[in-house]
């Protein structure tokens, strides 16, 4: 029985091992993880930590019972430490001893690891660097004890915990060194999240370089250069994430400008049997016609799929991603698509941007609340390039940003965008829908 | 100063002398509405019937100031009587006074009427079949006095209806001669909205065709070939709309064998120099390659602006309908696009059909609700051909259908709908978005 070793058993290990199964179930498939918790939803940490997720068992996507039935061999608290791709063979070590598996194909799915800036202090007990279960359930039980978080980093990740952390009624201060927070979003709506932060009793300091973590009397100090010092019980550092990619180096696979592993479309590495996906690899991004860092869940279970597939026999490709995310916070869905105007025009497009602020639904239903919608195209091919999007929670912001998501996949125009056949209900929309409403704001914009 | 010409002062009728203006301000644009209220939302008389929306005028899409401003003229309650095309000249008749209006470019805009079936007892007083601003009034005039309504006809402006009146805490029966409710979506999806109807106390009666109303006492009688004599105080046929072309056909205009104008996807009629656009006519439908009559208010929003821009000297082409809906029924969505699985075979493709109900969101967090989505492909060409939702008011289907009336308009294969790079946040979805888990479950049933 041919077999494949998948390391790693989060969103890409899993889809890895489960397509691969699914394709040619003549394969053995074994999934390597570091920890006790495969098919956990990292993406689901900010909802345990805020208490609206009161068992942490609840995160898994899967259950080890599913996954077993599903024919993976889960191998847990199995650390991967060495390749040998010639010999076709991955040394492992699991409480202390050493093993080696060999392979047939290999997938390599060992994620990201969060960004620890070197900082005086970041060492301290009680600074956290949340990315796993382990490091969930360390923060998760400091929080019944404490009164004051600081956040440093005000990205999607901090928003949301910044979020969660008040849902618990702790007193939260974010700290951001950039201008606004949320940049992925233009820095104006970045501010609109910023307002519906303060809202909530969140202090928003930006502009604001962490400097140093000092311990006083059990109490943390965040030190800032701008804007003096924090006090806090727990300070959550959320600056980002870096590839994991430690194993696959000891195998000779090469890595990109941002660290990750260079894959093709096929999730092929360029050393023979080895696969891999996930946040350890670069990302195609078909917009830029060129590979990224991209670390986010919705990728990874696609590139996953396509890796296992492939390496059972299959011949699949990745589509590439175009960085479609969206994130709540507080009463405030912010999503985005494709390209914003910044990038596009850094990337060489002729990019015209224009946005409408409208309702979400007819205003003579109750409930209607304003909606702000950005659309950028290119002004030489009138081609549909990115969106953006801000509104209330219940204002279906996902899902449309997924219909302009859904047209820049496809490469139509803005102007086509209008004559989508969308739907429409006075509680839901209007005749035309908010993001017709901004394209045509954008053609207008053309004169 | 040419001089552009409207019958119809509902959807397409505005859209169309708005867009005309907007195309060339040289234009002078008369619109000629029957009654007093232009650019009324007739799709929210419900919302109105219920009490939702309090005040009639908020069902305006714009004041009549708005529309002046934007250089419209309208001759309020105003009848077009007759049409010469070769002299290019309208018949109105405004208080009992005929009057000639001179065109250059003529748009007619005349929209449906409401279908109403030759039974005993159609003309007594309280039966009613509500389709203006008029009839909205006097229904909503008796609505205090009453405790009983039967809505005759459960398509989904009955069954908004029913929802509407049992808002105002009235007794509501529905009857419908179909053996289910919502004949728009497949059966079993239309048993769930007949649960839902029943669950919120209105008696929904189908395979039950009225033969008679009768008045008795004061009070109404709907007698039923299977279920016997339904007593009511007011009674409302919603059994659908016929086009209104009475006017249209006075100038020879042809019509198609549902009744409607026949129009090229430029909106002309084949008589020079008269456009048509909206309810009463033809709609061009991509996946049949053939037209029908589907009057929704996208399409007569999109249609009368093509009338209008070619009506001055543009030139559009009407992209054609998928019949994309969505109604709200109580707590519940349901949408569809495209074609269903009969409808697909019988416009001859090799249809597969197939469906998933899962969480809208992932289950964790808080809220999350069942939604079942059914997809329905070409088994030959893979290509996606239509798709209905049902799920909660909350989990966005108005929104996902329009991902997969994006995805039909451009030509997409099913396989195709998981490489989308749709959304996500566990708030809002699954790393796989639904309608991706339906389009993965259509793929796995071609085995």
């Amino acid at each position: 029985m041919p077999h494949l070793l998948v390391i790693g058993g989060s969103d890409a290990g899993i889809a890895a091992g489960l397509a691969a199964r699914q394709h040619d179930p003549e394969w053995e498939a074994t999934v390597v993880l570091a920890d006790r918790y495969p098919n956990f939803s990292i993406c689901g940490l900010p909802f345990y930590l805020s208490g609206e997720t009161p068992d942490w068992r609840a995160l898994a996507h899967r259950s080890t019972a599913e996954l077993t039935v599903a024919g993976l061999q889960l191998a847990l608290e199995t650390t991967a430490i060495d390749l040998d791709p010639n010999a076709r063979r991955v040394t492992v070590a699991h409480h202390g001893q050493c093993q080696e598996i060999a392979y047939d194909e290999l997938v390599i799915a060992t994620g990201a690891k969060p960004v620890r800036p070197s900082l005086p202090g970041i060492e301290l007990e009680g600074v956290h660097t949340p990315h796993s279960m382990a490091d969930a359930f360390a923060v998760h039980e400091r929080l019944a004890d404490i009164t004051r978080v600081a956040v440093v980093g005000a990205g999607y990740i901090g928003c949301e915990l910044a979020d969660a952390f008040t849902h618990r009624r702790l007193d939260v201060a974010v700290i951001e060194a950039l201008p606004e927070v949320l940049t992925t979003v233009d820095p104006d709506l970045g501010g609109r999240v910023r307002q519906e932060l303060t809202d909530h009793g969140v202090r928003v300091l930006t502009g604001a370089a962490v400097t140093e973590i000092r311990s006083r009397d059990h109490v943390l100090h965040v030190c800032t250069d701008t804007r003096g010092d924090i006090a806090a019980d727990l300070v959550i550092v959320a600056v980002g994430v870096t590839p994991n990619t430690a194993f696959g180096r000891r195998g000779g696979l090469p890595t990109g400008p941002r660290g990750a592993f260079v894959v093709d479309r096929r999730m092929a590495t360029g050393v023979p049997h080895v696969w891999a996906a996930g946040d350890c690899v670069e990302t195609w991004q078909p917009l830029l016609q060129q590979p990224g860092y991209l670390p986010l869940g919705t990728t990874a279970h696609k590139q996953g799929r396509v890796a296992g597939i492939n390496a059972v026999g299959g011949d699949r490709e990745f589509a590439g991603s175009l960085g479609t995310q969206v994130v709540q916070v507080f009463d405030l869905a912010i999503a985005r698509t494709g390209l914003r105007h910044d990038e596009a025009r850094h990337a060489g497009y002729a990019a015209r941007t224009a946005d409408v602020t409208v309702d979400d639904h007819k205003a003579y239903y109750p409930g209607a609340t304003p909606m702000t919608l950005r659309v950028t195209g290119d002004q030489d091919t009138g081609r549909l390039l990115g969106a953006q999007i801000l509104g209330q929670r219940t204002a279906q912001v996902a899902k449309r940003v997924d219909i302009y998501a859904t047209a820049i996949h496809t490469g139509l125009r803005v102007d086509a965008v209008n004559d989508l056949d969308l739907s429409y209900t006075p509680p839901y929309s209007s005749p035309w829908d908010p993001v017709q409403i901004a394209a045509r704001r954008w053609l207008e914009a053309g004169g």
